[in-house]
């Protein structure tokens, strides 16, 4: 058994916290007690607007830091009880420049470990992803942790993304193994929800579909529409980072996924629902110049290993998430218009 | 098609050249009317001793270098044709000191790609690993360029290292999408043969075995031997480096073993035979603090794909290899000898 790191009165540094499921990790924290959060944001790609509802709470501090720069985290990791390790590069940008994306994911990642060691952190959450299983045909049926990685017929960029994922999980398995650092590794699904960003290939589904019909327009689906896709709403991963800090479980790698995968018609015909739109999906060719993260048939993130290691498991499904996301959305337009 | 580089009066560098491959591959390349080739190391774990019997050939050189500096690299690049990539650091040194083998594994090879395509560099031929199948008990039965990369089970160096092969393969494929750079990436069987060094941790299986029976001692086997191993002889590797670059493939990932896997059992047997010894192996226990690369069942690296892409096949089995190893072996020790 590793260390728990209970919520109340604990401290918490959230690495690359001004994103999506930063905000949403750093909230539940302070909801459940914690003492001390610490968002480290370069701000390159995360924003001060994802973090702006948290503003006013005197335990939350926000630190300008860049995971390149080790005495940054250093600096940020003394004294803390557990570390969020959030801050990382996805497959669009990992494409618009590969060294960039694989610097931050696997330098970051080592930096990241080097601080908490130094700084006797007792255990760090690690975002991996469902990359680590990879894309293209081959990817299909349950995957579980122990599933291998495909990237026949993957772009470059999906696979450096995965590797670069499996290389992180493998630097705390390492540490770990070499000096005790507790580690629990997160194997998201798309993530999706308030406080949505572009950068995600797959959750681009849901956002961009609801740009269209938001502006009247009728929504696109690539092909016949029949991809599976698997989301994780973001209150679950959030509820997921705070388990795997509080339970014992060390050494550990564990699909972190929603209650059941979704085709990307089903998503496109669910957002336009919600959204209160009566639009039919046009049925588009896929963007040649556009990164797209394919699999071979029907498959589905296994999260049974998550319930039994850390006694988590989903709690919002599409509907419910996807509906939290567009009332977000439309209050955020709403706000913003003149 | 992509470039072919015709090896009589091109000019080749090889990064990491030092080395079992690189010396083998350098010579093979002067033999074949090379004009020009470059061999830069950083002697880290490069030696002059592997690069020795090239004295006095004009149209060598020789040069210090180290694949994390891209001003060494760009400088060595200039009026070159084709670039042989061999810097790497494997398993057994990636578990002493991970962050090491992915700063050269991966920048190195992200250095070598920039000095490539500002050199104006028409071909670059990677040496990449069947460690990019992973190890562990999901990897068995035919090898081929589209199986997954297996990891459940496996040391976190040997993940690290199929991994960072994995990674450097894709820059290559993202260079060439993005860039035009041609390359060929070949994933090396356990390359074995004359010149032989400490660092591999599969090889080790031959040179350990001559160790011992030059002793006298009993050759000692991990469990019952029936472990399957792959290898390649160096004078294969280096035929297959030159056809990659003298061949128009581009763009292409291709298995580069010998005609048959062995078993370790064998491979014991067949060395302690070939050194002329009369010695009956004693099976032990593997030692938990030594990084092993084992594999599930019989499994088989297939070169099918080589032979039809760069019309290569291997052409020294292993009893021819092991013969040369030893022959080569027994003329360094006693030359050393007082």
């Amino acid at each position: 058994m590793g260390a728990a790191v209970p919520i109340p009165n604990g401290r918490f540094l959230i690495v690359g916290g001004a994103s999506l499921v930063g905000s949403a990790s750093a909230e539940l924290l302070l909801r459940e007690g914690a003492r001390e959060v610490i968002i480290l944001d370069s701000f390159y790609q995360g924003s001060r607007d994802a973090i702006a509802h948290l503003a006013g709470d005197s335990r939350l501090k926000v630190a300008e830091g860049d995971v390149l720069r080790l005495p940054q985290l250093l600096a940020a990791a003394r004294g803390i009880d557990g570390v969020l390790h959030l801050a990382a590069v996805m497959s669009l940008t990992m494409d618009r420049d590969p060294w960039l994306g694989l610097s931050v994911n696997i330098q970051g990642t080592h930096n990241v470990i080097e601080a908490c060691c130094a700084a006797g952190v007792a255990k760090i959450v690690l975002a991996s992803s469902t990359a680590a299983y990879g894309y293209g045909p081959g990817v299909a049926g349950e995957l579980v942790e122990t599933t291998p990685f495909h990237s026949a017929g993957a772009p470059p960029a999906a696979i450096l993304y995965g590797a670069s994922k499996i290389v992180a999980e493998q630097l705390c398995r390492d540490a770990y193994a070499k000096r005790g650092l507790d580690y629990v590794a997160l194997r998201y699904a798309t993530v999706y929800g308030e406080r949505q960003h572009y950068r995600a290939a797959n959750a681009l589904f849901i956002i961009e579909t609801h740009d269209r019909v938001h502006r009247g327009e009728r929504p696109q689906v690539i092909g016949d529409g029949s991809e599976t896709k698997h989301f994780v709403h973001v209150s679950d991963v959030a509820r997921a980072n705070a388990a795997a800090l509080a339970s014992e479980a060390t050494d550990a790698v564990l699909n972190i996924s929603g209650p059941a995968p979704v085709t990307t018609l089903q998503i496109v015909r669910l957002v336009t629902e919600l959204a209160g739109k009566d639009l039919e999906p046009e049925h588009v060719a896929p963007d040649p110049r556009k990164v797209r993260l394919t699999s071979g048939g029907a498959w589905r993130l296994d999260h049974a290993a998550a319930e039994r290691i850390i006694g988590w498991r989903p709690e919002v499904d599409m509907r419910e998430g996807i509906s939290r996301l567009i009332a977000w959305r439309e209050a955020s337009l709403s706000a913003a218009a003149p």
